[in-house]
Order: C-alpha cells, then structure tokens, then sequence
C-alpha cells in the first residue's frame, strides 16, 4: 500500500484524485490523504515548472520523508492564447466564469484543454511527473452546479454535458485530473508488482 | 553615490526609474543598473510578497553583496475585482489591450489603480519596502503607442491623456513608478545627509 500526502486546500481534488485511482482497480494500492499546508507556487506559463517546484519545497519541509504529491492544473483557451492558464485560480476569483464568456462572446473558436500535472516525491522511488489532458469547448453559458472552478462551462470532446452536469465518476472519467492519477496510479501498481510476489498482489487487489 | 542593480528584463523600467529620481534632483545621489537575471516571482495577490520573496532570492545567489532593487507592478481594476493585478504581465501576453476593454465593455465604472512596489537590499541599510500608486480610469479605446503594457488605456485621475499619450517625464510624475522610485530617493538622501557634511550633500546636487 503506498501512502500520498496530497498538499492541497481542495478537497474536491483528493476525492477526484482517489475517485480516478479506484477506477481503474488501484484504489487499495494507494491511498492519498489531505494535508493542508502552505504551498509555494511560482509564476510561470508552465503548470510542471509550477508543480515541481511546490513539490520540491513542500518536501525539504518536511518533518519526516514522507511521499507528497503535488498538482497544478489550469485551463488553456486557444482563441485566448492560453487565459487562463496557470493562472485558472486567481481568474476564477477575480472575473470568473462570467468574465471568461464576455471574452468568448463573438468568438466561434471555443477549443479549450485542461491540462493536470501531478509531481509526487516518494523517498524510495524519488521524483515522478505524470500529465494529464482533457480537451473540449467553452459552453455558450454556465450549466451545471457539480465540481468546482470553471466546470459549468466546460464540455469534453464527443459530449454534450459540461463537467458541472456530470456526477463526480464521470466526470472522472474524462477529466484531466482523473487521466493523471490513473497514469499515477498505474506506474505504482507496476512498481509494486515489480517487488511483491504476484499472488500478494492480488489479494490486495480484491 | 548609491548603486543599485535593478534586476529587470524591461529597459523601460529602469529608464524610468532613473528619470523619475532625477525629477527630484536626486539623480547624482543614485544610479540605477540593468541586471538581467532570472528573477523567482511566486503566485501571490500581494504585490508586496512578490517583490520581497523575489528580491530576498537574488540576494541569497549574488556572488558579491551589492545593493539590489526589484520592482513588481500591476493594474488593478476596481470593477473586476482586482484584476489583472498581480498577473499583469501574462494577461497582457495572452488577452490583451482588446480583452481587457472587451471585460470592460458595458461597465462605467472604470475606476483603476496602478501599484508598484520596490524592494532593495542594501549590504549596509539592509531590506527596503516603498510603494507608489496611480489612481485613474480605463479609457474607453486605447490611445498612444508610448510607454508599455496596459499604458494606452490608463488615464491617471484629474488628466485627459493616457500614460502612452504622455512623453515619458510626463508619465513618470504622475505613475506609480514615478512615485515609489521618488519615495527610494528621497530615503537614500536623508540617510547620506545623516552620514555627510551637508555642504557635501549639497555639492552633489547641484
């Protein structure tokens, strides 16, 4: 079993994040747990140099070595050269979703991507960077109050529900979050099986 | 005479820097060098935590101590929250000018304030915090093609020109820069009389 520190102040993440393990059959590998203490994020138009850097600081920190995982995520709007961005936060706080549509208004291209990049640092098996994509379009209004964020006004490719009118496994299923955590998820279970006879797997497993 | 290294990408910056403090009859007093150097600016609302964490960086990683000063400016927009605000420079990267008065579009209260905030550090003074505001209105199109950033739309309270509608000593007496740089010379002053004759004192500025 492989225990994660996620450093966040969302909640909302931790369960998407544990959500995502279990669907693909790893939730009993790896059990994440929310701690909540100051995370130092640098400027910059790269979410990995972003999420890196927490990673590395909140670790040095760290009473004892313990595995931490850190993410950044952002949404990139192509007709917005990227707005928001790594800045997808303190966007959201300060002209938020209405502010996003004003700016889209007009605007026929709604290509969006949002992008999560998750660095865990483990004592063991040192430094890792997983990425996860969900692409789609920016909805002409705000539908849905699930999930969190700019949510309400984004579709994922081949749907027609915005993640907010998704229930939070589905919204998993395709979400950039969830895309990242599964690679997490799958790279530890290799990992593991690597160390531990094949039979103790999978008893863990059921 | 002060040296001080400003560490900037941006010329503009420090040739306003250097009029500004010569407005005041400062400019033998203090001079002001270009230093590209990459600076470590974190995510923060806070203009002030920006520029000390950034400038307290550079320090630590200078080989030799010489006195220092980082700049961390931004518009803040009453009616949108704030914004851009600390993320200036990447708002006017990605949407621009045209988003910007596109958020705008509709709103009469364009009420806005430009902040800078300089932090020096001097070996024998040690750590130094000024700050400079520019109160005034966004414009309703942009005018001017001087200066730089949100420049052609601000218009400093009680004039009718934009920053970039203004020759660059104009610009410097009433900006936020102007401002903050002014409060730093006028500190530096004070504290060479405190340690010259001030016949001294007075040579040097004439």
């Amino acid at each position: 079993m492989i225990r994660l520190l996620f450093i966040t102040k969302n909640r909302h993440k931790v369960i998407e994040a544990q959500i995502s393990i279990e669907q693909v059959g790893l939730g009993k590998f790896i059990n994440l747990e929310l701690l909540e203490i100051p995370k130092l994020e640098i400027q910059s138009d790269d979410l990995k140099e972003i999420a890196i850097f927490a990673a590395r600081n909140v670790y040095k920190r760290l009473e004892e070595r313990k595995a931490i995982v850190v993410e950044d995520a952002g949404l990139f709007i192509e007709s917005l050269n990227g707005f928001p961005g790594p800045y997808s936060n303190y966007v959201y706080r300060t002209i938020g979703i209405k502010g996003i549509l004003k700016l889209l208004k007009g605007i026929d291209n709604r290509r969006a991507e949002f992008v999560s990049v998750i660095v865990v640092i483990h004592p063991e098996f040192g430094e890792m960077v997983f990425e996860g994509k969900a692409q789609g379009y920016i909805a002409y209004e705000a539908k849905g109050d699930k999930g969190f964020g700019f949510d309400p006004i984004f579709i994922p490719k081949g749907h027609s529900k915005t993640f907010a009118e998704m229930n939070i496994e589905e919204k998993c299923r395709y979400s950039h979050r969830g895309a990242a955590f599964r690679a997490l998820a799958r790279w530890f279970a290799s990992k593991l099986k690597d160390l531990q006879p094949l039979d103790k797997v999978s008893r863990d497993r059921e």
